[in-house]
């Protein structure tokens, strides 16, 4: 039977990767040259799990101990030179990355507290934390409005439900890697579709109506 | 007779309340939605003091553990969704409370670093970093020029006055509930003198004149 | 003989002041106040000295610690106050310091980590962090695309020589104050030639132009 461990590192790994994509894609889209590219990959992709390790105090960050951690962004903005000069839906590809690394990092980052003792509240933070963080560090380098506050967009609601759900499973004992999976398609299928329908929560301030950025891009499907 | 615990509980609950207050108008300002409106409430609110905590290195944020935490960028949120909708002046209120939070984190952040053992010099920065922190967060995150930074306005000046005067009560034995409002008054009563009298310090450089801006806004009070 | 303490303290305690400066220019051109002036030198200069401290849990930052920190940015803040009125040439000033403060700091980040046990690669990767971690932070307080992510320059390369030949030095018996120089002098040379002579890498995504912010700027030569 495999471990807990072995699955964590796995499902950490790929979430790493999905979210070094999307540093990259933002490195091409900006203009950035190739170091831009990889120090980009790196921040989003490391970064949320950087700011998990310093809050429960878990000594220094894994990317900085485990060499194998830069594989993934490495290999992103490889990936990114040598694949997307025809492509041109940026944009479409973007989110679907973040959208996968946000589905794999808000159960690791949650199991990561549990397993250090946390109670479930600090666990769901903490894993929403991990999720958003990343994706928030790199729309902040690119002097972007991060997407987290996109009003057209439903972006922290999946990461909450996954880190819930995670400490549901773990607390029943129910947690594995099937679950795990299980759990990742859930938020992953929540982002992407909220995404292509163009859900939307209410606004900050009740009665306001959406406007100046287009009708369209509130009632019509993106690409 | 109270504690001091119980003290800086209470002063460090009711200053959150006040920044995520700030947070939440900033996220209507900028046509956040209300999931938005909570997480920009709590970066301002809670940012601050997640920083000195992990500076201090007093274990996780109490933002992280304690979920009473959770409940004023909650209340922050609601408020602003149900109560504001007829507002038109979102600067002057944002400022406001923003001055609260100000106010009051100056001196729990002190506090806490002087109750860590500190000398009074890095407890003087702490206090400082605590309550320019979060708002510092709060600016970059929305996308916008810090008000830490606008040359127009004297934001600093009052938490290092507040960090310097809860110090030297420590130091003296006169620190107590009473003192630490009253240190607050000051604090509040000069941010909110300062801005509304567009009082200002010397440019960066010497001789140079402020200007692109308007001089109406450096000469005149602000609504 | 003098201990690598001492070495070290020294180098550190320049390369604060170099990257203060950096930041005291960056907020002069940017029309900040005196006291702005004296936050953002704080910033850069501390900055990225407090993620290397946070990071491998030294405990509060020396930063905070140690007052004689404070000197290097009060200093800058007053030389670019009472010198630079009649100067034209921010940028390239602004771009010399922040090269020396580069030099510097990917050699005492990247000791730091290595005298605190931590493996040769992440002593090189905090060793760059630290070097481009303060002006990452000044240039998104200040909200302005971070230098390290320009497509027309080069400025993580020459960091990761720096910590990479601090770290060969380190192992081989071979660092002491005159090497220590020796280094700092090739990666500042690196970092300025390469800003001189317009020196580039290519850009994230194979085969696409450069374009948009002029040609001048990526084969002429700039002031």
């Amino acid at each position: 039977m495999i471990s807990i461990d072995i699955v964590l590192l796995w499902l950490d790994l790929v979430g790493v990767f999905f979210f070094a994509v999307s540093g990259s894609l933002l490195a091409a889209r900006k203009q950035f040259d190739i170091v831009g590219s990889v120090l980009l990959a790196s921040i989003v992709s490391l970064g949320g799990g950087a700011i998990r390790d310093v809050v429960i105090n878990a000594g220094p960050p894994v990317a900085f101990t485990n060499p194998v951690y830069l594989i993934p962004p490495l290999l992103a903005a490889l990936l990114v030179y040598f694949l997307f000069s025809s492509v041109q839906r940026f944009t479409s590809l973007l989110t679907l990355f973040d959208a996968g690394g946000l589905a794999l990092f808000c159960i690791t980052g949650t199991l990561k507290a549990l397993t250090s003792g946390m109670n479930p509240v600090a666990a769901i933070l903490l894993g929403v934390t991990t999720a958003v963080g990343g994706g928030l560090l790199r729309d902040i380098t690119a002097n972007e409005i991060p997407t987290l506050f996109d009003a057209r967009d439903i972006y922290a609601l999946p990461a909450f439900v996954g880190a819930g759900l995670t400490t549901l499973l773990w607390h029943l004992g129910l947690f594995s890697g099937l679950t795990a999976c299980l759990v990742a398609g859930i938020v992953f299928a929540f982002r992407v579709t909220a995404w292509r329908r163009s859900w939307y929560v209410p606004l900050a301030v009740r009665g306001w109506q959406r406007g100046g950025t287009g009708a369209g891009a509130i009632s019509g499907a993106r690409d």
